[in-house]
């Protein structure tokens, strides 16, 4: 096919993900050329160091370490932005939006925190954003949240969006080692970045949460409004106790809408979910998330949420609409006009305040082992109107103390944080509480 | 917006799945047509009697029962092939395609039958055929398999596609109910047709594992080139049994390509999954699709399969996707195509003979209470190279018989299907055996 239409692609930054993207491209080129009816060419690399080894030879001439240059290079077609970061990652997606182009992008940090300026980037200057792989990206999910379930308005949307976390608490339930054991050793075997803070407190998934909401809902949530607790905390005993209450923990990103309020609230915690709902089954490096629409129920979609291959076949798949929309002029619904569209509809939600989230509770108290320290315990919490559904002590970790581990009825984190803090002053209380929420979902 | 284009929407059939079609395309109106940019209108609809009541109230000058005058209209835009049958859904879609109209259908027995001659129809004359809805109406998966998994091929596909079996299945093992009794019971609750064939024999799952392999493979696999088994010999034994050797019984499709011998095969039957498969978990009516894609890896879709909410969610994408297509002349990569596509790349795969699938075998004998028959069996299954893995021996549900149920280490279904024609003359093996399949999938 002489006359094929040739797509430039250039990337900026090279590393795993992007090396993956072109090795995939590459093993199954003549498919993919086929069926979107282009040839791909690999026109310019942008990298950080011109002497790393790469498993795909670039020409001299087509690698540089001005990633500005190559977003806005006039012969481009499809700027992969695979660098990572916020703020060179900002500039050169801006640049190339900037310049009309289209840009796929993993960068879930980089959306949630400038992803309107992107969006409105995208519209003024008539470039196009592209993100299927910056959530889950084994799974896609924002395809079909944007399409194929386009019908539908979502009440609620819960996920395993770290693939990291899920490791850790996998093994630490499957083998009843410590918290710091099991991250040191995904360490080593790489599953946990050397600081892990970013996944096991909660702020990876937060990006990601913050990508689903927009979608769904048509509002940017910054993390700083939404609740983000991480994994660090938790104990086997923790893991033991959930377990004989029927529970599994995982740490969920929970998106809720009210549509009578219109209001939606955003959280990131682990959660206690029951055995028997999918996701507590979802295991390792996967990432699992489940969507309830108003039409069409709940649906689930699980796949590995990280990792060289999965993120390179999500943008794999931007790359393909990417070229759908360059060869057809198609204007697909893409993010970039959630926000304009929900606005038109006069359908834009507000935050819900985080007092009013409303939810089950599992609180476990270091207590001095002493007589009348439940009663304190649960006079507080009756004061707070926060009602108990079981309680069971144990011994300590430290000598001379005892553990209570309490679920709740359902009540509000405005009660629960003026629970906590009256717990803060009583003596007994040897520890801050662990605070973890439980996931009874009627989905 | 004066302006706006509207998109005349036309129904052949009515019924359930119409009916909820148009009252959720009503409820979400305004932000479905902001999204997409439209006016949709309810131009004209093709029932069979014009008595009967309906939800949706239709002016009596739009409604006929001329299904092919609907088909053929020329103000239509898009025309929803919903009456179920092969043979007047054939004449409606092949004259609606032949006009160069859209078709969106839910209709899997028609696309296993005619497929081949409904895409050539599209391809030659313009139009195109949606059918979303056919497989798993609340799993986007066609669109996952066509889009967001384009960069991947598939070496395995399996899923639950059938809800009624589902549900008859969980609840046999829930209640340790016997098979017939669920079933009465799932028909007078309306689960179950009223002739339960074409569900319990595995047909209708069949149907769907057609237009699947088609999707990911490009070929048309018609049923009689598939083993097809259903669920209705199974018995509470059986699902002990299977329990204590560590998996659940599921009617699965199973969709397997060799890449090196470029060869597929399909098949549906009552499988033996481990319990730790997420798929193991899928309850009741809900549907569930595992898809080992060669990039991703494998991802799992969960939804309710059937139901006019589910079916009407996975049809209003497809007229989603319908009029994107005909506001900016989109040509996706619809199914329609992937036959061409496959054999430009020259990819099409032959069919694997059917003796030539390998598994692990579940056998249930009954036979008589004697000396000697376990070594008469045992000797039948050495002669064709079968080894045995496992044996239960139980009092059978008959007087003076005894049960014996086994598990085999791979095998093929060549040397299965000798075994078994082996077994019939023996005098010791009273009825004809049940022969399950076990699926130890690498997934």
């Amino acid at each position: 096919m002489p006359n094929t239409r040739v797509i430039r692609i250039s990337f900026c930054g090279l590393g795993t993900v992007g090396q993956g993207v072109w090795k995939h491209i590459s093993a199954n080129r003549s498919q993919l050329e086929t069926r979107l009816g282009v040839r791909f060419e690999l026109h310019r690399v942008a990298v950080r160091s011109l002497n790393r080894t790469r498993d795909v030879a670039i020409p001299a001439e087509r690698i540089t370490t001005d990633a500005l240059a190559v977003a806005t290079d006039p012969q481009a077609d499809i700027i992969c932005e695979l660098m990572g970061g916020t703020e060179l990652a900002r500039e050169v997606t801006l640049a190339a939006l900037r310049a009309g182009k289209i840009v796929v992008s993993a960068n879930k940090a980089l959306i949630c925190d400038h992803g309107a300026e992107i969006f409105a980037a995208a519209r003024k200057h008539g470039g196009h954003f592209f993100f299927e792989a910056s959530v889950a990206g084994g799974i896609p999910i924002i395809k079909a949240l944007r399409e194929g379930l386009v019908a539908n308005r979502f009440r609620l949307i819960y996920g395993i969006l770290n693939g990291t976390c899920n490791y850790i608490i996998t093994r630490m339930v499957a083998e009843g080692a410590p918290y710091a054991e099991i991250l040191a050793d995904a360490k080593r075997l790489g599953y946990a970045e050397a600081d892990e803070s970013l996944d096991v407190d909660g702020w990876d998934t937060a990006h990601k949460a913050s990508i689903l909401a927009y979608l769904a809902h048509g509002v940017w949530v910054k993390t700083e409004q939404m609740i983000v607790d991480g994994i660090s905390k938790l104990t086997q005993a923790d893991l033991r106790t959930t377990e004989q209450l029927g529970y599994r923990i995982k740490l969920l990103a929970v998106i809720t809408r009210d549509f009578d309020l219109n209001e939606i609230s955003v959280r990131v915690h682990p959660t206690l979910l029951p055995k028997s709902k999918v996701l507590a089954n979802v295991n390792g490096v996967f990432n699992g998330i489940a969507v309830e629409g108003d039409v069409v129920g709940t649906t689930t979609y699980i796949g590995r949420g990280a990792g060289q291959d999965a993120t390179a076949s999500a943008v794999i798949s931007d790359i393909a609409d990417a070229i759908t929309l360059l060869t057809t002029g198609r204007v697909v619904a893409t993010g970039e006009a959630s926000i304009e569209l929900h606005e038109r509809a006069g359908t834009t939600p507000k935050l819900a305040p985080l007092g009013h989230i409303r939810t089950r509770y599992y609180l476990r108290l270091t207590v001095q082992d002493e007589p009348g320290v439940l009663a304190q315990i649960a006079s507080v919490m009756a004061g707070n109107r926060i009602s108990i559904a079981s309680v069971v002590q144990t011994a300590a970790e430290r000598p001379d103390a005892a553990s209570i581990i309490l679920t709740t009825h359902e009540s509000d984190e405005r009660a629960m944080h003026h629970t906590l803090a009256e717990f803060a002053k009583l003596g007994c209380v040897l520890e801050a509480p662990l605070l973890l929420r439980i996931g009874d979902f009627h989905d």
